[in-house]
């Protein structure tokens, strides 16, 4: 199989069209807030995976419910607000939106995803969200992948896509994602919103098995700042029209669920790359630890700390925040078998500074991307490996009002 | 039993001489950096209790099995350097820290206490070091305590003291305490070096159970960013030069350890309000959990929320994402039935927004203290309290470099 290239642009598969508008729920009229995306087949399947907050917002629990289907023909997403925590009144609106969108695209309303996403506990504007939905509609077409992206983001300061294609038994297959994402990122499930579209045939439940690897390989590596959302979702379509059908039985499989992963890969990358007020890329590695469950830990302890992503936004040699972190996280640890290297620099060595060159070091920390790797000591085979970002003074003018 | 004053500043018992110099670890001449306090009673008790930190510093590993002793006549403290991730060196210089002390002082090496603090994983320059010992022994006073404070600062603004006094049968007993820290600081014992002194006679094993209760509702009662530091130290030393005896059994006991937990809890606010770039003091009140411990995991998960946190250092009505923070943490909750209050003001009851007056709201938020009480809506009886402060730009600034 040769590698699959990965482009930076959302090139509807074959059977969607998309749409964004500004509907007015930013009061900037330049803003789009709005984006639907629909699939032109009546037997189109999906798969969707969503928050493990207790508390969830109202799109959310209905979608958890509406995935049992595993029919879905159109996606609406407002952002600018994220109707959770927004009690009756926001399931009421929730269902509006499903309703009006259905009506007005002549499908169910349960075969509509409701998505929003912004500010938390207050009311959805329905006005604009009646309006939005009126213009969406008319608005659909071929090439909309970009501005539904661009729709559905808040805090971002660019929109988010991929496309990638491949030729299964001589037919070419398209896969396309689009997400939001830059802050309240944390490694179970980013806080986000993430849709692909493949024009592949693919059951409910293959598509269910291929999503849950994909996801767990991509937007759960990643963290921003710990929080989880209330709204994280990932939904993917799959509406059959190439005519390609798979299963994990035939030889398309391996490449499609490549593919998928590759695409939720690229997404969650961009997600990193837009954290709020980041800085630096931290590729974030753990070895020595009792089991991959404990390296994870141990990673997700020192991505969240705020020492140790205040350190890296300057220079800092935050590899002694990162030992003080690995000392508290939970997991086990040998004290005296601690390792920690930037990139290949080695800091600190069987549990004693290996006092690397400081030209080297400051190389490697004022760079814009560097890989962290620790050694938990313990002689054990668990690994694991996270993404994450530097936390900037801007980060905290971001989150400040 | 009248209510106990807690003077802003140390007032040593007597019996308790100590002092404060520049040694020459902090660059600037005008910046102290070596502490010393000293019993001139050979029959002095004490009791300790440090970090949680698998990783811990030198002088905290010698520290713990010096208590078991439960006999000290010195503690010595230096600040710049914290000794830590120092590797074997780092044990032989904090010997040296020992012997040296013991030696000018004229008692034995293993009553002595050390403490660093400081930056992690940089040797201990031991020629200031040396000299500072030097320097320490000839300029101890009753009237030190003060300037031991300051000589423990490291990005505190001001050094933080406290004393009371209570009479036991007709005799006045002094306890007094000075503390450092101001990041790093975390719910399970602060990142933070504290002593407290008294001229009351106690058993070692009678302090330890003291001083224990008075750490659980002090300094483990507050967070700053969630980080706990390997070297968290507080020792209380008890001279017995009152001539006063306490045991539990006795009259005074109560007294005493009101006295000692309204030190300690003094000490720990005062870290709090002295919080790394802080605007705000926040104290966090939870009720309705399942047990006291769900309720106080809940709070440290809101404290430590980076969204939070940065919410509270603007006017961003963080309350949502303090629900939002409830959803993840762990603890059992119930989604439908979730409170938040700020001060007095229903923000959120029964998980419906309360729609407060956004004039009362507002005059909270923007002034320098107040409580946020969080209902986790099971119905239980799990209390818990917690004090924090917001994350402001500054604190990145300061931990940057």
């Amino acid at each position: 199989m040769k590698p699959l290239d990965f482009l930076d642009t959302c090139t509807l598969p074959p059977g969607f069209r998309a749409s964004g508008v500004h509907a007015g729920i930013k009061p900037d009229p330049e803003k789009l807030d709005m984006a639907l995306i629909v699939s032109d087949e009546p037997e189109t399947t999906c798969a969707g995976m969503f928050t493990t907050n207790k508390v969830q917002a109202a799109p959310v629990q209905r979608g958890i419910v509406q995935m049992n289907t595993g029919r879905a023909r159109a996606i609406v997403v407002n952002s600018g607000n994220a109707n959770a925590c927004t009690g009756p009144q926001g399931v009421r609106d929730m269902e509006e939106m499903a309703a009006r969108t259905a009506e007005r695209l002549g499908v169910e309303p349960d075969q509509i995803v409701v998505s929003s996403t912004g500010s938390i506990g207050k009311p959805l504007q329905m006005d604009p969200v009646r309006k939005g939905i009126d213009l969406l509609v008319p608005a659909l077409k071929d090439a909309g992948g970009n501005e539904a992206a661009e729709a559905m983001m808040t805090t971002d300061t660019r929109p988010k896509a991929c496309t990638t294609r491949f030729e299964i038994g001589g037919t070419s297959i398209t896969l396309a994602g689009i997400c939001k994402g830059a802050g309240m990122i944390e490694p179970n499930m980013a806080t986000m919103l993430a849709y692909a579209c493949t024009d592949a045939k693919i059951s409910a439940e293959h598509l269910r098995l291929a999503l849950k690897t994909a996801v767990d390989e991509s937007f759960n590596k990643i963290s921003i700042d710990g929080d989880t959302s209330t709204n994280d979702t990932v939904v993917v379509l799959a509406n059959g029209r190439s005519g390609v059908e798979l299963t994990p039985e035939k030889e398309g499989w391996d490449i499609f669920c490549t593919a998928l992963r590759g695409v939720m890969f690229d997404l969650a990358m961009k997600i990193v790359w837009d954290g709020e007020g980041m800085t630096k890329f931290i590729e974030l590695r753990a070895k020595g630890a009792a089991s991959d469950d404990e390296a994870d830990t141990a990673l997700r302890a020192v991505a969240n700390s705020f020492l140790v992503k205040t350190g890296w936004a300057g220079t800092y040699p935050a590899w002694t925040r990162i030992v003080d972190v690995l000392g508290y996280c939970g997991v086990e640890i040998d004290p005296e078998h601690l390792g920690v290297w930037y990139d290949d620099l080695a800091l600190l060595e069987a549990s004693t500074p290996a006092l690397p060159d400081s030209d080297a070091l400051n190389a490697i920390v004022t760079s814009n991307r560097f890989t962290v790797t620790v050694d938990l000591g313990t002689g054990g085979e668990g690994r694991a490996v996270l993404y994450t970002c530097d936390c900037t003074e801007e980060y905290v003018r971001i989150n400040m009002f």
